[in-house]
């Protein structure tokens, strides 16, 4: 099976996750911009969680582009990691819509926390399907940002019930440090070292 | 009339009917974890049904790419899959709002049980349109799991009322069966005997 | 500019559309059979306009495929036509919410009406734009489908105040006359005689 | 990185925000004629948003088709045009079921104007990657639409508070000096003098 329809079909349901979290943002009853202020977390949630998918869609890409073959469990570990993201409109329109408040907003890191491990299976099958040389585990090399990414999460999810604005800071910054150009695997790509 | 925008199309319909789904999981008023309760059903039943459309989209995957040519009947039989797949997200919300109740989980069973005969019609179809050294005839062999889904589920529907739990397990049940990496196909189309 | 991306993006439009169709069937709060009840006019309303979606995007590729070159004007002409689909969704959930009633059901038929309009244009421009021995004129011949459709629709739409039932049973007839396998494309691209 | 996915992802994108503003039209609860009538500005504010979405899908395959490869930054600057033209359905909602009001006509000026930026940095990064012999920058030429339309836009939101009527007609106007065919990147892909 190559890579193509595995590629379409993520790059489908991202795209429609991406869209869909939109609808979590009612438009608001009356016409003046006091109406609009109630919303005004579930935007800046929306925002953040842009980005996230954002995030992933790019690096999706890159990881499978470094890949030739997909077998059975890399479909698996796929649709894992889809459900996953699937459930971040669920989690952005709750943390929203109860102004970041703490429970809402550790869910949130949850979700993350387990979009994060379940990327991090994938990686690991497509580097095991590729043997000793693979050129993916070449191109992520020590691969701190995806090691230290759920480790904060992990420390993001208590932390939000003493306080959650220390926990939304470790979110912000984690896309952050993501959204930096990762240029690892395009350098392995096309020749460099890394 | 070659397969891919067949293909791209099928691909399109499943991953908005896997993502819409989400959107029957309202997002809940309260921001305490007392607030996620009553929607534990409808997450529970989301799972399943995710699990389901991501078999569906595997196994379609698998059967398209063992099919060279669409005829105008494999076409409707396609359009037929999909309609009954569309119902999917309703049946899913009924019986995840009503918490598993009798009557909304033997209606769950009719949909996949109309999906599983949807499937089976459309297999047929290119099995006949390849003649006798079908492809697709070799991959499925004895096709005892595409005999025995349907059957399994015209007995958990009845049982539904009798007790629904039973119904769930036997749908969880087929679930699991399909889950286990069918190579059947990947076999026959890389030369491997069945 | 190829047909690629053009018949992507109308796929892809389609796809969303004969999906989100689903959302307009609100889960029902009861858990009984009598819950279903006042859903059966708006199911029985979308298995309609999902055959008709189904039979607009059959249709479409079979026209896009007997295309070679996208003009400036088709993409208007396809978008326009894409436009009145959109509306569909809420046609067919206007009336089946209001159990077929006179207004709704002419609505509907306005919609059909204006989508048919739109699709002989984008016809026309494919014919115009491949000149005198255009592949399409001598596929789709006197299309005598194609201009007794809207015919049907415009008598189907004033009668609904008179009987909604004869309209419905217009609609019925014009889209079980489309689902008989239209083989006209087929056979001139394959080089048969029309 | 090819454009191949870069597109495909873009027109999932566009095609789903042009296909989900259609759900922002609630099924009115009457049956007749004037059930439709508080639905009129929702639904000449969605005609609207769905020319500019049609004219950005456009614009957008033009562009893309006259760059060879996708760099990180054009990555984001994709997102960041797909983030604000996200908004258009919520802006469109807000705008049509409050009638056209000031404060509503003046925020969706406000995402038409962030759109179009977005979309000149997009381009401004394309020309740049291709030096000074840029295909693009050669078949935008003087890119004045490009220039004058967030120029309109900035200067009819602070309008939408004296007359609304004035700075929607000033969004029509730009919708419409877009609609007329851009022969430019076509002309200059073919070779001919802009």
């Amino acid at each position: 099976m190559g890579t193509n329809r595995f590629e379409a079909f993520s790059d489908g349901v991202i795209a429609i996750l991406i869209t869909i979290m939109v609808l979590e943002m009612k438009v608001p009853h009356g016409e003046t911009i006091e109406a609009l202020k109630p919303i005004i977390p579930v935007f800046l949630s929306y925002v953040l969680s842009f980005v996230y998918l954002g995030i992933y869609w790019s690096n999706h890409h890159h990881m499978v582009h470094a890949c030739q073959k997909v077998t059975g469990p890399m479909l698996w570990a796929n649709l894992h990691l889809l459900f996953w993201l699937s459930l971040v409109p669920f989690a952005t329109g709750w943390m929203g819509e109860n102004h970041f408040a703490a429970m809402p907003s550790a869910l949130y890191g949850v979700v993350l926390l387990m979009a994060a491990i379940a990327y991090w299976i994938l990686q690991q099958l497509i580097i095991a399907s590729q043997g000793p040389d693979s050129l993916l585990k070449k191109a992520v090399g020590g691969d701190w940002k995806g090691k230290a990414s759920p480790a904060v999460y992990a420390v993001a999810i208590p932390l939000a019930f003493w306080s959650q604005w220390v926990s939304l800071g470790l979110y912000v910054l984690v896309a952050l440090v993501w959204l930096v150009p990762d240029r690892r695997i395009e350098h392995v790509l096309v020749g460099d070292e890394t």
